[in-house]
Order: structure tokens, then sequence, then C-alpha cells
């Protein structure tokens, strides 16, 4: 029941980079897997380019043992995430005949054409599982631990929200904080000996400034709850000290 | 005139992918490259992971010709990014004279005790240039073509302000936008045809979704401001036959 889970996430989509659009994806999807017992190791954002995201798909395919992505599915000739990932998998890409079930009755049924650029929405890399979803028609799709959403922050977190039950959870990381009325250089040298004296937490200070104080939260993390207790005693008994002679 | 400069940009921090800090400086450093002619063409988030934070540093500053990194400069134990880049370049850490020079006087100035923490701000990998800004006294630094700067969003800024005058600028690229009241499913097949007559320009399509109905804004990205305009004057004509049919 120890087991770490690890994950990454690749965000795609020239917008990202150009600063035209904010990211919503990659925040969402960590507090989800932080709920989850999931370690969110590392998240990239590249552009709409086939190459990058070969690369980027295949050295984080093998390092973690989920990956997300979100963007590029769509049915404009820039969605080019699915052709992308069947490149990175070595398969075929087709119409898959479930995708195209779903699709072709939702655009009959509005009296609306199924044109080539909708059709495209249902090319998927073979061997691919799909990942239906409440918001859109158009599906996301799994194949081995790579997991392909949506970019539109509704639809990404709607298709998060089904494949959900079939993650494995691993233990979850429990996190204290305490707040600190001093400055990360009041507080330094007194946090490195706890951090020392406290090996199985990671102890980790958040600096903030509000244009002319800097006080900081500081936020214990561990497996064990004892061992985040005992840090979090350690580190009120430090303020406490700091605070008789500051 | 026409040279392609191209970055990418690495934030470091446990607590951007645990969900607990949503990243602002990846969003910041993209818009002020898009206005610099530079592309951003990669994001990276890693956690406070030694190892983690020098394999990207190597692998992003062999692919692009700057690297900038936010992220865990401050004087506490977890602040781990110049000891990364020491090992990234492998070259030795020592306490740099100019960087102690700021922040020795800024103490005493203020009757505070300059604690080992806060002398670890002064820590820098040799070889290294300093980059000063009115924000923090303490700075962050350069080396090769890496900028390492501090996490805290203004003071993030202040540093991208103050090392902005010595980056060479790219051609700045083009954008122009056209609104589609289309979703993209019925503009996809017209756009294809499109941007293949239009090689010299990059057509993204962004659809948006208010939860019930499906519209789209269209970006011409291009070196040339005459081709992004004949690309745009061909998709308003697409527009203007779609709006005849539907």
């Amino acid at each position: 029941m120890s087991e770490i889970v690890t994950a990454a996430i690749l965000a795609i989509g020239d917008e990202l980079l150009s600063g035209r659009t904010k990211d919503k994806n990659i925040a969402y999807l960590a507090s989800f897997l932080t709920l989850k017992g999931i370690d969110l190791k590392e998240a990239r954002i590249v552009s709409d380019d086939q190459d990058a995201i070969v690369k980027a798909v295949n050295e984080l395919r093998s390092e973690y043992d989920y990956v997300f992505t979100s963007g590029g599915i769509g049915p404009t000739h820039d969605d080019i995430t699915a052709d992308a990932i069947a490149v990175a998998f070595g398969v075929g890409i087709n119409h898959d005949p479930r995708a195209m079930a779903i699709l072709e009755p939702h655009y009959k049924a509005r009296d609306m054409e199924f044109t080539t650029a909708r059709k495209r929405m249902a090319r998927l890399p073979d061997g691919s599982e799909l990942i239906e979803n409440k918001v859109s028609m158009a599906p996301g799709f799994h194949i081995g631990n790579v997991y392909v959403m949506a970019g539109v922050p509704a639809i990404f977190q709607a298709m998060v929200d089904a494949l959900a039950p079939g993650l494995k959870s691993g233990v979850q990381l429990l996190t204290k904080s305490i707040d600190s009325p001093f400055g990360e250089g009041t507080i330094g040298d007194g946090l490195t000996t706890i951090q020392k004296a406290h090996p199985e937490t990671a102890i980790g200070s958040y600096p903030r400034f509000d244009g002319e104080n800097y006080t900081t939260q500081i936020l214990v993390r561990s497996r064990s709850e004892d061992a985040a207790d005992a840090a979090i005693a350690a580190i009120a008994q430090l303020f406490e000290e700091l605070g008789k002679k500051n």
C-alpha cells in the first residue's frame, strides 16, 4: 500500500506559449492528482509541432506511470495530437468505429453536415480506448499509459472526471501548514536544522512578499501523520523562540 | 534580420505541482518574449529535486537560445536551484563577492543578522553574472545561456525587466485575428484549404465554448504582413460564404 504512483502532464498549444491563453489545465490536474494520491512530477508545454509532441510524449511515458495531455484534438488542421500520439507509439491512425458511432448520429440529429473536419475528431491511434465525457461529444482517448484530452478547460475537466475511476491511487501525501510572521532569512537556519532532524518529511518554505515585507508559509509533507506532526511542533517552537528574540 | 531566436522556461517548485500555487511566471514570460520577437518553444515545471532540475536545464540549454528559470533561489534549505545549475554546468559554487557586497550592507543598515541562510542567497555558480533588480536585494544570475530568477512573481518580473536590454531580439511574429461565429466543425474543411494555400502563415484555430455553443477565434501568425493579410482576407471570405449557407 505504500506504492508511489507518478504522473506528468503535457499541455499542447501555440497559444499557451505566446501568452495569448493562460493554461488552466496543469493547475486543475495538479490538485486532482494530489487528492488521488498520485505524485505529479513534471509538467510540460509544447507547441502544435509534431516532432515536439512525439519527443515529449515518449520521454514522459517512459519515465512516469501516467501521462496526461491537453489540447489539439479538435476538428481543425492545427489539431495534430492524435497523429503525433500514433507516431509516438508507432501505430496507425484510423477513423474509430466507436467514435464514429457517437459523432454521426449526433450531427444527424441536429441536421448538421458530418464534415471531413468533424470526422477528424474520430481519428484515433490503433489500440486506443475512448474517454467519453458529458460535455463534449468528441471523445478523448487513452493508449498505453497516455491519456489524451481536450484543451478547453470545461471539457478537460469532464474527461478527467470520466477517467478517474480507472486510475490506480497511491498513498496520499499529507500536507500540514504553519504560517511564519518572519521572512525566510530569519527562519532559514533553524529550518535547515529541523529538516535534517525530520528526514521522513519534506519541509517546504514559501515566501510571501506584499511589496514591503516578507512573511513565510511552511508546508510539511509526509506519508506519516506522526512524522508531520513532530516536524510542525518543532517549527512552532522555533517561531516561539524567534519571537522572543525579535 | 530574419533570425529566429528561441527560448524555454523552467519553473521550479513542488508547490506548482501539488496544485497549491498556480504558476504565473510562464504566462508573463510568454507575453514578454512575444513582444521581444523571441519564440518561446517550451515550458517545463519540475519539483525541488536536484536530478530533475539538472536534467531539464541541460536538455533545454542545448536545444534553445535562451533558458529562463524561476524559483528556488531563496535562503532556505529547499532552495537548491543555484546548486543544481552549478552541477548542470560542471562548475563550483561559492559565495560571490559582488552578491555579498550587496547583501551585507543591506542587512547591516537594518540591524538584521546576516545569517547563514541569508548568505546562501549570495552563493552563485562560478562564472555567473548577476541579475540585479529593484524589488529584491538578492540577485538572480545568468551563466551561459541560462537566466536564473526568483519564483515570487513581482521579483521574477523585475528581474526580467532588468535583463531585457541584454537579450538579442528576433523578427517579431505578427498576429492578426478574426472571429468566427461558427464552431470548428463548420469551418475546419475550409480552413485546411486556406492553410495549404498560405504556407507563409500559421493559422491557429481556438474554440470557445460557453457551455452550450461553440464559436472560434482564428489567429494568423506570420513574419510577413502581406502574407498575414492575404490569409485573413481568404478566411473572411470563407465565413461570408458559410453565412449564406447556414
